[in-house]
């Protein structure tokens, strides 16, 4: 057993980051006398395994290799024939794997019938790194909610706006392009109307060459108040494009010609007369949306945190003060009203993209009232 | 030549760390056949010279060794007589020197004589780390007026408070403590009026065991609104302070009473009804202070960001996210129209004390207005 053929393995998968959701990234390697012999990662959702990949491409016969998987082989008929099967009779002695299938109802399955079948299982080798890259597979197969990770572009004192509402552009280059990316990734974006009337965003990816599919569009606008001309509505060639909205305004007629113009709409319950966003997360989880990128702006970002939805946090800084009493910040809203009320962050380590320093963390235990 | 030993010579300089102010520090090592013979360190302000501390300390015939210095050897009588005139007489026979006096009018003479004297000269080695480690004395001894590093403890969504002013604590004990050693090195602490009235604090040094002095404190208080049972005004058996006001409210009576109670006040010409900073920066400087830490709330920070006085920040990141639309930022007032018209920060870096995270920086050219 060799950790850098896992490194790889974990490499490999990485590249299906936007292609396979709500499916999980998964690499293969298997080894033979030291050498790779294959090579696979599931590619896109519906697509072939990593392993069966891998095993499709062998020029050489792997009876006595090692296989390193990054996720627990399946043992189950879903889309394509069990893993499990395939592996056993292509004669590989060992496997190595990264981590074991999150979700608890199979989770261990996979390794007990290669055990049974006399392949050798090591399991969660670099088990961390593995539970990383699959994060936001893990939430969503565990909770049925998506995972959601909240963006945030701020000068180095903690303002994402000047008083004119100007926010372009506070994070230089490399920084908006790892948005793009991250705007691939995940399947769905998230804002907030008041976004939508001050940018009248696309929230499309741009990246030189990208050939993926853009995220889905979720505004949430508790009362209806999107203008029929906004790009998320007019612009559905490039995304689909989800209000979230209530009944609040009475705004049956309002709705039905969004619809028409092809607007998804999703009419929920009202909390204090917003949109109940943990219904809202369960509603885009029903619809197979199994991650959120939240761009929202300092009112949204503080709902979501104080309703507990958000997993994961990226403020990118850059070096620039912008000040001002009246500038916007990340996270506003009532705000905890004691520093010992804050919400906690754990794990929280830096990036750098070109001068800018990326904070990324995850929401910890939840602590305001 | 080698670089190691400027490295030591550089890391015994630091040791003078808030003793020598509004000296330079200074560090020296004396190397005969590879091996350190002595060295020495500028101690104390008005003490000996680091390279008259390391020929003292000396216990072999210095001839032929190298002196690796930080700064440039002085050639003129000021507290102690010249060092080059030493270092000419001890035989020594090279001299590596770190940085040139960064005085103009005295940059390059040492080096000047030592050569004359027929002794092997190198300037600029680690040039950039010594300057560095000067950058307090290079700032003052070329303006006259002190270096400013403004500090700010923040949530990573840009707090320094809540609605309710509470700042007890964001960051963590490793961060404070670092705080602690900045108070040692600075000459003086400077805060708002409003600081004051909001905490109360003492602005002294606490380090368990710590025997140095404590920052001067200085208030910038344009009304003089300050109480006369403030800490700072009460306690001066800790440490020196400094009222910076005008005569806007027509204070006579307050500012004798401030004055017999052994503050010291300054009665600076306003702008805009506020103390000039920039004149209260030079009179700091005829005072012989060489450094102050700035620990002002966000209208004070933007004040001396907008008069151009801070040379660095040092912002310390909590993981902690605190929200709300009415808590207090680092950096408010005015603020920047717009993000093409905020303050650039040079040389971002990121440090880490405990869970926190800090970034430096320089202030760059100044952008607004």
């Amino acid at each position: 057993m060799n950790i850098k053929f896992m490194e790889k393995a974990l490499s490999l998968a990485e590249k299906g980051a936007g292609f396979v959701n709500p499916n999980p990234m998964v690499g293969c390697i298997i080894v033979k006398n030291g050498n790779i012999i294959a090579k696979g990662y599931h590619k896109t959702f519906g697509g072939n395994h990593a392993e069966i990949e891998a095993l499709n491409s062998l020029t050489t016969d792997p009876r006595g290799a090692t296989m390193y998987v990054t996720l627990e082989p399946c043992c189950h008929y879903g889309k394509t024939p069990p893993c499990v099967n395939a592996i056993i009779e292509s004669g590989i002695k060992k496997v190595a794997i990264g981590m074991l299938d999150p979700n608890p109802l199979v989770a261990g399955k996979g390794v007990k019938i290669l055990r049974e079948e006399g392949v050798e299982v090591i399991t969660n080798v670099l088990e961390e790194k593995a539970s990383k890259l699959n994060e936001i597979f893990i939430k969503y197969i565990t909770t049925g909610s998506p995972f959601c990770l909240m963006k945030s572009a701020m000068s180095l004192d903690g303002k994402i706006a000047t008083k004119f509402s100007d926010s372009k552009w506070i994070t230089c280059d490399e920084s908006r392009r790892y948005v793009h990316k991250l705007r691939h990734r995940y399947t769905s974006i998230m804002v907030g109307i008041n976004t939508v009337l001050v940018d009248n965003p696309l929230l499309t990816v741009r990246i030189p060459g990208f050939e993926g599919e853009n995220p889905i569009r979720i505004i949430v606008d508790s009362k209806c108040r999107i203008p029929l001309e906004a790009n998320v509505v007019k612009k559905l060639s490039f995304a689909r494009t989800i209000i979230a909205t209530t009944n609040e305004n009475n705004n049956t007629e309002k709705i039905k010609r969004l619809e028409d113009m092809g607007v998804e709409v999703l009419i929920l319950p009202s909390k204090n007369k917003r949109v109940d966003l943990n219904i809202l997360m369960k509603k885009l989880g029903e619809k197979n949306i199994d991650s959120v990128l939240l761009e929202g702006g300092g009112t949204l970002n503080y709902s979501a945190l104080k309703k507990n939805i958000v997993d994961k946090v990226n403020f990118f800084i850059a070096p620039k003060i912008i000040g001002g009493s009246l500038s916007k910040t990340p996270v506003e809203g009532d705000g905890a009203p004691l520093v010992d009320n804050a919400f906690l962050v754990d794990n929280m380590i830096t990036h750098r993209f070109g001068q800018d320093i990326m904070i990324e963390g995850y929401v910890g235990k939840r602590r305001i009232d």
